[in-house]
């Protein structure tokens, strides 16, 4: 039998969301997350953050779900249009331009994101409920999975024709 | 004060499950849901049915989540190729072909889809964890939301020019 | 430490519930389970499946509970007399007779059955908000305990003189 | 809209628990419920007692379920020998005689009593794990729900003749 | 890989709930508890209980918190004021003078006290909605915690000269 | 029946939490907080966050607990010296001194504090897991209850002669 370990500070500690990681790749953002992974005394207590950086000018964070957790973020700085869609069928999209000091709420498993408009960069903090959200970028988990879904399946689904789906696969 | 009405067995019953709708849609399948809206008496119960069809030549429940619940599936007719994909970062496609009286499941939020690659069409029961489990539909979420999502955002999301997101965004 | 070893299309399926199992016992009905000790993947994610068969001319599954789930079940095939009680002090009956296609809800706990009056055999798909539901045929768990419960118990309960409960219990 | 009220101490008491009521019933024992229909205060709170009082010479709580909820029993007078019946498929009888101040557990949905051997009176001590726990006693929900269910079906469950089994339904 | 050991009536038993531990100590009060680290059954069952000892004239279960459970208390012996205090920004003393057979609930997380003004001692059975649900005395935790907390934060917290802080901290 | 009102932005939305509460009070610090009191969309969705603002040179957010939430806490601005003490019987007190970009979590129930020992102003946002977390100011809710708590039960709980309890009682 092992001995117990008692828990310490370093369990329920985690240093550096004051920093942002260079936003300088495709979409335009970073995410830092903190949960389970980075501080291990989360474990089961059902909550998490995370620090979002956005490039000026359009960086973005694209399209995605967190398949366990309801999100909800404040701007720390800069401007984001953010949003999200309502199920089937009215797939509504409830949008909001947020500027520092505004806070959304992004209901659990819907798809949605953030967009910085301005001339600036944006940073926001985003509070999760869960320990271990997860999270789906919706055009990484279509056309970027590993191995491919098969073309037939995106290419109705999206009406898409079957060259444009291979080239979108080999985009991702 | 309201009077107690005392639940009948009308509350716990649902008809009909046996005859799927027409498939004769875009993506060659439909569903009939027998969850809280239909059957009253599921309220806080935590769980549902669905019955889906699918066409003949390529039939597609096209990848939608469920935010709410997971899915286990069980074929009755025909053939299947259905899939999930995993979280970020990997997202793993987890597929498999399934043929009568095979069971898969889908665990809630992921990204999943069933195709009937067979010349005859398919017919399967679905469970979920949930008495309102929501349906998203991935494509419809993204390019056919009301109001349109920014298709600055779209565009750079899914790697496609803004003239190719307009038209996607028309078409649903 | 053990390796992490990565889910595969085996955690999430199973095979083979298009087949009932053989319904020559002494109630005239089987049941094909699947849940959590089929499919390893359904850990943690809170619904099952099963197949139940009932032979003609009464097949019967017998008055049974579920300690963890709610069961909802569809009828593919044949007809069924179905119901389930209600707590103390009511004990009231809520059954229907279900033909092909039509649904009905147990909710959890609940002692509840389904009988098959007609000539020809019978079939249901059963889904549970557990992926590990537990059952309990009430006979068995009273009458054919092991060890058996005092007679005095049974017979007081159930209103039977101890000899006719020690038969029952020398039955089961 | 109402005017919120605020809570008071009566909110969350309950009188005279010290007081069992009458035993001289046909099995000899009577339950006072301190749940939620009692206590509004206990709502959502997952909490609730009872008092049980059992006879002299065969006091019994007969065989009965809680659908919604784990007791812990605690015997403040008196001697009861106890038991609850694991699920199927090995339905082990897990007992114990207990005697003043024994502390015992009884597993959510499983079935459960307890029986007063002794010649003097017992008195006993529940919680349970849920503020409207719900009681199905066995013989009464199989044997007299209302209306009573098809003599058929107890009659193959429970290897009794239809003579029988009407018998029993006319005593419950 | 180990074998599975089958449970016995051991598991979900404890002996000596009858007897009170002395409470000749500063409180005058002492706790015997009957939860997962007494009896290993309960584990995930939610449920667990104590029995509490107050001395005559002043015996005191000091004020104190339960981070996961909600209690319902019945007192078996004695009298007993007994009271909790609501959240900010009320802070209402929801409080009442209990004797034999009443019963009180205190929800989960609040502040609550049991004081016994009678002349001679006093006992409670109490039920708590977790088997774990762990135990914050308050002073303790406040002036005794090891190492201690900065008496700067202490002195302002409770509007009290730091050498009061120093004093109150040596007694814990 | 009232009509179905759609949800908007404005039930997801809440602005104003880049501007803190002034903080010359006794204690030195302010809370703004976002719950479902401010933002109606997060019913059920089991998160929530507050703004805290501490003074230069002591500003504290005193010893209190979260009945119903874990929090995990980043600063924006400053440093804080904070911690909480764990359940009996061992009391320990985790404590770290934070700087900007650190993060620290304070488990359910468990009591715990911020003080800002720095020569300027703190900052920092916290996240708790419930839209409806709760406060209890630990000695607002032992010394400042509405009405008091008899001075005995406080004398005897914290080592404090009864006159000194008055005193406290009348400063809060």
């Amino acid at each position: 039998m092992q001995r117990r370990k008692l828990a310490t500070a370093d369990d329920f500690f985690f240093s550096g969301l004051n920093i942002g990681k260079i936003t300088s790749n495709s979409v335009g953002s970073s995410v830092t997350p903190v949960n389970v992974a980075q501080i291990s005394g989360l474990n089961t207590l059902g909550i998490s953050l995370a620090r979002i950086d956005y490039a000026a000018n359009g960086g973005l964070n694209p399209p995605h779900t967190h398949p366990r957790a309801t999100e909800i973020l404040v701007v720390l700085e800069g401007t984001l249009y953010v949003g999200f869609v309502t199920s089937n069928p009215d797939n509504r999209l409830i949008a909001e331009v947020l500027n520092k000091g505004d806070v959304f709420v992004f209901p659990v498993g819907l798809v949605h994101f953030q967009f910085n408009p301005g001339k600036s960069k944006a940073v926001a903090i985003a509070a999760l409920s869960s320990q271990d959200p997860g999270v789906i970028t919706i055009a990484n988990a279509v056309f970027g999975s590993d191995p491919s879904i098969n073309p037939d399946v995106l290419s109705k689904a999206f009406k898409l024709d079957k060259s444009m789906v291979k080239s979108l696969q080999s985009k991702f």
